[in-house]
């Protein structure tokens, strides 16, 4: 037994090990942190390991499962810090550049993929509105720290994109909850009575989690924070995510995270959100996040893209309509929103990078069985392309000039903006 | 899938709030907090819920893996945090009171161990020396409280106990190495040259991991501090640690603890300790602790205390001795080292308290198949009676007039100094 334990901390120790120094390397390199975290679960995984025939995890006979299940952790807590990271005021606030291109970039990759991969590839209509889904996640952290290092975080555009990626947050969680708990009803064609239960129940869920919530969490925090018991608050935090999480796939047939985005949601409206979401973001980042990245490595095979004509089409398909939907969706949001036609175009790029948002939902739809395995394998392809390019883009669009008098006011590049937060 | 990994979480909330709750009405009972969380393991283990008849650790086919590996992930914490609390210097300027008191203290359970319960009992050699060594553990945290609660943690009494609890961690971390080397050898009647490679391996791990550790370890932790990759610090602290739990136990034949220890003490050399300190805490006590004390109740069953004779002999006799030693022990060692007898006593009894730490030895004879399943029940009724009965014993020795005009100056029981912390 006690020879287990210390090859599953050895296994723990070499992911851990992995995803970190690859993140590093990566931004020795300027390149995305998040960039290498996956790279190195793609090493680690099938897709190379495959190749050496060397299959590590055999040595401790439920290795893969404890990962997994790490892996759902760092997934819940980073969905959490999502919700945590919502201002509902600011939101309000936020304008029409957000709320339109959030809204255009969320439900325009949906409908394309929709129309694309029901008809042109032989996907049933369920999986091709799931790749949408995933195709709409958004993750900006990479490009609010390319326009913090332009200089230009602070403009219409930098503003509108940090805007528009909450409201994007929002829209995806709901349209993933509406098609997790449809699906979870076995409802291709639905019935309306079956219609109106999933719904019903779905409501049910948010009304009374929110109410719930909204009404016990902030007395509960500032209880828990004052019990003489070590880690009270960061206990608290944690057990009422779990729980959250819980209670929308057994009571709302939701998706898990949607319960740990709203939990996170519920705590930014407490006086303790700092503290909290520092904690959280230390236990994290420190160990739960990148076992998420290695975990996703891992569940990939990249060679299915290469062995078949048909997986080759469908990832440069995938990968050329996620760039392509978003900047359209996105930028004609901001256009909408009032921004001139170059400031849209920058927005909408800045808005492509799909980063462990998009990982987080295709993992939901691997779970639900709602993505085969080389759809997975184009989905992972198109995150690394979409992160990587997003920043390269981005800078191509500012004229260097502008780029080089304003860096030096507000490039404080501090460890915290480089980090692989959502 | 996801089915699974929500009960998983559900399962995880419950453990939490069963510990932290426990440990807060222990605490508002004016008892330790450990008492509370190892209380609540034990409701929701086999002791009661046999008798209930609901398996809910059914409800997901590999909780009680998870839970477990989860469990051990904290006991390496808890070590590694240990061994950062060690100031070696300290240790060295602790003077003859910590010294001789530490040495007995931890010398003397063993030997009576062995003497009753190999020749009282049934119990063979190597399983009396082990519940020897169960019996050296200590933990001194609830006396550190309850001394500075009576104002007089500052006094010759409670500096002898703070660096007799140190020197009686490393004594038995050092006993416990020896005896998971010969035992995992299968040492029972050792030849000579089995015993020279046992000794010569174990000796090797600790030169080597010293070595290596005191020369790299700073100047890696100064580098890992600076990457620009999110808590690359923690992440480094917690990689270091798993690695040397396991070469500590595949290298050096000694228990895995052991290494996480070893990790503790040459972080504590460099000059982020507190920040480590702080940060491993945190996720620690956050989860994996209070996962430790459920996991020690989920395996004991208490019921055999009561179903056999020799059962309720044993526990009886570990009880008393567990007491007995350790104030004849460690107040024979004060007084050698230069206490009156009435602070000798006080030393004694203040080091009687097992804690935390008397579980985690216990639980790695388990792994080592050295305690017998009615030993083990009867060590955590030995751990819950003396963290009982130690604070209450502590303030009847001392007089309550001093107490009570000490106490203003010195009693501010922060949360921190309440903690279920080594």
């Amino acid at each position: 037994m006690e020879q287990e334990l210390v090859i599953f901390a050895l296994a723990l120790a070499g992911f851990i090990t992995a995803a970190k120094l690859a993140g590093y390397l990566s931004a020795r390199l300027h390149q995305p942190v998040v960039f290498g975290e996956l790279l190195a679960g793609l090493l680690l995984g099938p897709s190379l390991l495959n190749v050496l025939e060397w299959d590590y995890l055999a040595l401790h006979p439920k290795l893969d499962v404890l990962i997994e299940h790490l892996a759902f952790l760092g997934v819940l807590f980073l969905m959490f810090l999502a919700g945590l990271e919502v201002e509902l005021e600011a939101m309000r606030r936020a304008g029409k550049v957000a709320i339109w291109s959030g809204l255009l970039g969320s439900i325009i990759p949906v409908v394309a993929a929709y129309g694309v991969f029901a008809y042109l590839f032989d996907f049933t209509p369920r999986q091709a509105v799931f790749l949408g889904l995933v195709m709409g996640a958004t993750s900006v952290s990479i490009s609010a720290q390319t326009l913090m290092e332009l200089g230009v975080l602070r403009t219409p555009v930098g503003l509108g994109l940090l805007g528009a990626a909450v409201v994007d947050d929002v829209l995806v969680i709901l349209l993933l909850s509406f098609f997790v708990a449809f699906a979870g009803a076995g409802v291709e064609g639905p019935s309306l009575v079956s219609l109106i239960v999933v719904v019903a129940r779905m409501l049910l869920f948010f009304v009374i989690a929110w109410a719930l919530g909204s009404r016990f969490i902030p007395r509960l925090t500032h209880w828990a924070n004052r019990l003489p018991v070590s880690e009270s608050l960061m206990a608290f935090a944690i057990v009422i995510m779990m729980v959250y999480a819980w209670a929308a796939e057994a009571g709302g047939h939701v998706a898990a995270i949607t319960g740990a985005f709203l939990a996170g949601l519920l705590f930014a409206r407490t006086p303790y959100r700092a503290r909290i979401e520092r904690g959280v973001a230390s236990i994290a980042y420190a160990w739960l996040v990148p076992l998420f990245f290695i975990n996703i490595g891992l569940q990939t095979d990249l060679s299915v893209l290469f062995t078949s004509t048909e997986g080759r089409w469908e990832a440069l398909v995938l990968v050329l309509l996620a760039i392509l939907t978003k900047v359209l969706g996105c930028g004609l949001g901001a256009r909408l929103g009032g921004l001139g036609w170059m400031d849209a175009l920058r927005l909408g790029v800045g808005m492509t990078s799909r980063g462990e948002v998009g990982l987080i939902v295709a993992s939901v739809g691997i779970g639900l069985q709602a993505l085969p395995a080389s759809a997975f394998a184009a989905v992972v392809l198109m995150v690394v392309v979409t992160t990587l390019i997003t920043p390269v883009a981005l800078r191509l669009l500012y004229p260097r000039t502008a780029a080089a008098t304003a860096a030096g006011s507000e490039a404080e590049g501090t460890p915290e903006n480089q980090e692989d937060g959502a």
